[in-house]
């Protein structure tokens, strides 16, 4: 089985990476995974690649360098976690300005402290870091590319009518902290490391790939998003009820739905899946596991609030007007 | 085994990324080559990134959208190439302006431009395009990572005392089509392919591993740059003999040993290699393969001129002054 990944964000870019695609022979196929699916020696590698950019993707007076080496190669590692694959190794390209700002200041290297971040997420997972190149650049820029094992590959496309839907950990945090962010606000230490040092969620995505996940997707581009990606590539309907997101404390259900970069794995399991599952899931991982809705035949995403349905909010979008 | 993958560029770049790896606790093993070296289930998987940036190693007004997607793909295959390798695919990552050039003026989207240019590189060497990820960027970039498969890897490390330096084509070409491109010159058709549309030595590499080449590097940095890495990685002296040097016409031997981004592969083979191996070389590949030089016990770069030592001439730097 080999698939194509592509990382997919709202409306225009998702509908020039399919022109992309088609133009190169590969519509229809498998397009849009977190992964893509390399058999190699009787093993399937899981590969992905994930390009963090200044001023998109992360801010310098935002984030210390470690920090933007850890997040940039958390977001990257979340696409393994949403395929159910172990992660070996990540190769980074790192691009830096001319003079390296915060050099001259007592401070370290920013490449090194970079590459200290991107090491530090890697090794949190159980990956190396394998090789890299470093380019002189206008703006910082990280991009990922992270390779792992998957015994049992959990695809976008495999979701049922009747599944049910469920998400890891609480959403709305990442938003919540960006929202803190934009408005100069300090924020909480918990909040903050939610944004800066975000945990890829290997161990769940492993569990719920060993327990029958159907399909699964990170929430990179918003839960909104990413149910309806979900649904695409499934082929299915998706409900979801708005009132059982979790969600970070001062975040509303339509919020959370539409915060990004949360790097929670949203996945359908069976019907039989239910609160007992969720409750080994919890004492495997230390995480809430909660059903937020269910498949169901047709097509789209449908939110609703106490029965009632609601219009979907957009996604998150990777082009920011700037 | 496992090896650490490296672009090194000269003085400055090599220094910072040493610093980098040594930060990451990876320092003095393996470090620095073209690919890693991954074991997969039997089979040895190599990997390397490479970033191609508008402004440091292209420029939109000398090529076009689908040669700088070929270019940069080029690059990093030649680092397969480098290994021995047999290329399976590539992921890719693209940066975009915010309102793409080239729009609305009868021309097709850059991005999609972009990617027929990868593509089509991939498929020459019959890899395919896995996955990527599209960002707007402040500038256009492209960042390949490609995967191949090496039966007999080739390092950099295994050049011993005895051994014939060899190179693959004719170098010059690359460094006189950048000189005419920067003089606002027309190019030759050739010369301006040879700049372009660079092919990726992955036959040649796979003929010269399996006929025992002992350590093999690709020339981005310069012959007498990437000479001088091969000579640390091995832990010999390396001698060249300028006047031996295949070169494209209307170029110097210093020149030829400069001029970086050729894409040609440097390789020592045991002594018992010689013309008959060149032709068998030649029938195979349809290229030119020159002995320069030698292997000696030491260390460093010896480059003379008939005879007559001369100063090693700087490698390509990665770091251009803007």
């Amino acid at each position: 089985m080999t698939g194509r990944s592509l990382r997919l964000g709202a409306g225009g870019e998702f509908d020039r990476l399919r022109a992309i695609f088609a133009a190169l022979g590969a519509a229809g196929r498998d397009l849009g995974d977190d992964c893509a699916l390399l058999p190699v020696g009787g093993r399937t590698l899981a590969i992905s690649i994930d390009l963090s950019l200044e001023g998109v993707h992360f801010r310098t007076d935002w984030l210390s360098f470690r920090e933007i080496g850890w997040r940039a190669t958390a977001a990257a590692l979340s696409d393994l976690a949403a395929e159910g694959a172990e992660p070996i190794g990540v190769l980074v390209s790192v691009g830096l300005p001319g003079k390296s700002r915060g050099k001259g200041k007592g401070r370290r290297d920013p490449a090194t402290e970079i590459m200290t971040g991107v090491g530090a997420a890697a090794r949190s997972v159980g990956a190396k870091v394998l090789g890299g190149d470093l380019v002189r650049s206008g703006r910082y820029l990280v991009d990922v590319c992270v390779l792992g094992l998957a015994a049992r590959p959990v695809r976008r496309s495999g979701a049922r009518p009747g599944d049910g839907l469920w998400v890891t950990g609480r959403l709305g945090g990442a938003g919540l902290a960006l929202a803190g962010l934009r408005a100069g606000v300090r924020l909480a230490p918990a909040l903050r490391r939610r944004f800066a040092r975000p945990t890829p969620r290997i161990a769940a995505g492993r569990w719920l790939a060993r327990r029958g996940g159907r399909a699964m997707i990170d929430i990179s581009d918003g839960l909104a998003g990413d149910a309806g990606h979900l649904a695409a590539a499934s082929g299915v309907g998706i409900e979801i009820e708005l009132e059982r997101i979790p969600r970070w404390p001062g975040v509303t259900p339509l919020a959370a739905a539409r915060s990004g970069e949360e790097y929670e794995l949203l996945v359908a399991l069976p019907r039989s899946f239910g609160a007992a599952g969720a409750r080994a899931f919890r004492r495997a991982t230390g995480l809430p596991l909660t059903r937020i809705g269910r498949c169901a035949s047709g097509r789209g995403l449908r939110l609703t609030d106490d029965g009632r349905s609601i219009v979907a909010p957009r996604g998150f979008d990777h082009f920011p007007v700037r």
